[in-house]
């Protein structure tokens, strides 16, 4: 099989990229092996992630860079050793990472936590591939990796829609359903941007008793609301810590920095109740007492993206439940434009480059 | 039945009393209902919430206090309403708890986590009882209370190493039995002391696979390998670290403080591990990153004592398996001598007044 296509996309050459300075040109993908799918792009998320890498916010980043891991597309190059099912012309999505060991020697990849895989995990861009060679994300015309973490859309679910579901989606439906999200259960999102409104809308679909937003001032309230949280906090309004004190079972949060008023959503959760991060905070954890924990054993912990197995599980529950994130359309022409209106806080709530 | 007996113990009058200056006088219990159980005290552990009691150290105590909730002696009055099966001659014992609302309107009661009863916990001292009377400790020679919170001491375990499982011991066996310690299970227990050292007896027990005793140094290395650690970590040796990354799921810590290497005790923990916080620490978890939570989702978490059927389940896995609680027996009338010995950290590892 040839390639008569080529690889070009937004490439970041330095941390200046990041206000908006992508340059759109050619790269080198990895050489073909006959476990890698190659994707014709029609969609890539915009996530966190990819400001902080064009930034070299955590750190020096190995330019050029082309970010981007809310991935969905046609395979068009499908190796003869390719086990997953996907077939040319299908429509398939990658998300964050795109190769771990899978080897029964990691105690991550062996229990189905591949996403924690400390051996060799290949992250979608600004990351190696065991090669050596470069990944390459999605701000681009094609794709090129491991089947291994390529997915099949569900036909229910709209290219679209189903791009940020494959990192910002999953970074929520993983914590909840990990943590018992479901009947019985309250649960609080924290922050209602890109990574929250998906926490919002499932936790509705996983059937929790009680989905409460929970916000810094009331802006977002309405649009809470309407995906489905049965109630909204504003922490900005005084009194919210009385009126919700042990209300809620889980809480997963999707902001941090210094200001974090982290006892202040202890006292929400109730005996037993847990405090999820997650997200990727530059900012450190306040310190705070250990009898905020002790006293109704409450726990505090993170949560990194999600499995394979999650990610298929997700796909399936937006298909048969008929969620729909809520995302805005931006053209891949204007990306550098898109991660601009990003850092400003427009999209509501995720924004979608299309080729 | 008529009460020839007077109450009279070790009687803190104010802050002072922590340094040795308890009073021996007599006080007025509460007054005896139908539902209560007096206990003639053999034995009264010495736990560190004494000290932090004496000496006002969590906030204002409410003097005259007597302190003790380490509790074990003879049933010598039973009221006709206590169903709880205890007969007048019974060993039986107290621990930190002495009442809770039992109420099926509080989630804690409810769910058989009366411990962490939020509606109306008595405290077995420095608290009050529904009544509004005050509730006396264990330095005494009788105590006086409701049935709810009275244990049977299993016949195979001595008085004296019974008391101090009724507070120290179902601290560390709560959250060993609730975080899954058993086989597969590979089990840190930082602080070898009165507390840590019960952790380390309760892990080895439960079947854990493996029981790392974690200190500052080497001092107490033999000690810990006798008490069942399969492997020691002094801290103050370098290297620890990378040693031992990724090796545990469960760490117990019975210590805190400004310098509590929070970062390096993470780092311990495998994938999806958990780090739970037990004793009564005056000083704040200090700050850490919220990366050492997200990367490997772990959990920061914090106990409290245990509940009724806990303390029962500990007793008998005791009386079951044989175990042995360390401890320096001293006579009650030298109380005011081991409070002052204790806080030297003389015990090797729970002192236990005796009558």
């Amino acid at each position: 099989m040839s390639t008569d296509y080529k690889f070009e996309g937004w490439v970041g050459l330095d941390a200046n990229a990041a206000k908006g300075n992508m340059v759109w040109q050619s790269y080198e993908p990895k050489a073909f092996q006959e476990t890698d799918i190659d994707i014709e792009i029609t969609h890539s998320g915009i996530c966190g992630s990819d400001i902080h890498t064009l930034s070299s916010g955590w750190g020096p980043t190995n330019y050029p860079c082309v970010v981007g891991h809310e991935i969905v597309g046609k395979a068009v190059r499908v190796g003869k050793d390719v086990k997953n099912g996907v077939k040319v012309g299908d429509r398939v999505g990658v998300g964050a990472q795109s190769g771990a060991c899978l080897k029964g020697d990691c105690p991550s990849c062996a229990s189905g936590s591949e996403n924690y895989c400390m051996v060799q995990p290949t992250h979608t861009y600004n990351s190696k591939w065991p090669t050596g060679e470069k990944a390459y994300g999605g701000y681009a015309k094609y794709w090129r990796g491991d089947n291994n973490f390529v997915f099949a859309i569900p036909d229910a679910v709209p290219s679209a829609e189903a791009a940020p579901m494959l990192c910002g989606g999953v970074t929520l439906y993983s914590p909840l359903k990990q943590n018992g999200c479901g009947p019985g259960k309250r649960v609080g999102i924290v922050g209602i941007g890109g990574l929250g409104h998906f926490g919002l809308l499932w936790a509705k679909a996983l059937g929790a008793d009680k989905v409460v937003a929970i916000s810094r001032t009331n802006a977002k309230r309405e649009d809470a609301l309407k995906l489905g949280a049965d109630d909204f906090i504003a922490t900005a309004e005084e009194g919210y810590e009385q009126k919700y004190a042990n209300s809620l079972d889980l809480i997963v949060s999707t902001v941090s920095g210094p200001g974090l008023p982290l006892m202040s959503y202890l006292g929400l959760l109730d005996i037993g109740g847990q405090f999820i991060q997650v997200g990727a905070p530059e900012d450190p954890i306040p310190q705070f007492m250990a009898f905020a924990l002790i006293m109704k054993k409450v726990k505090i912990g993170g949560s990194l993206i999600g499995s394979p197995a999650e990610i298929r599980e997700m796909l399936q529950l937006a298909a048969d439940k008929n969620i729909h994130p809520w995302i805005n359309e931006r053209p891949m022409e204007k990306a550098n434009e898109a991660i601009v209106d990003f850092e400003k806080g427009v999209p509501r709530y995720r924004f979608v480059l299309k080729n």
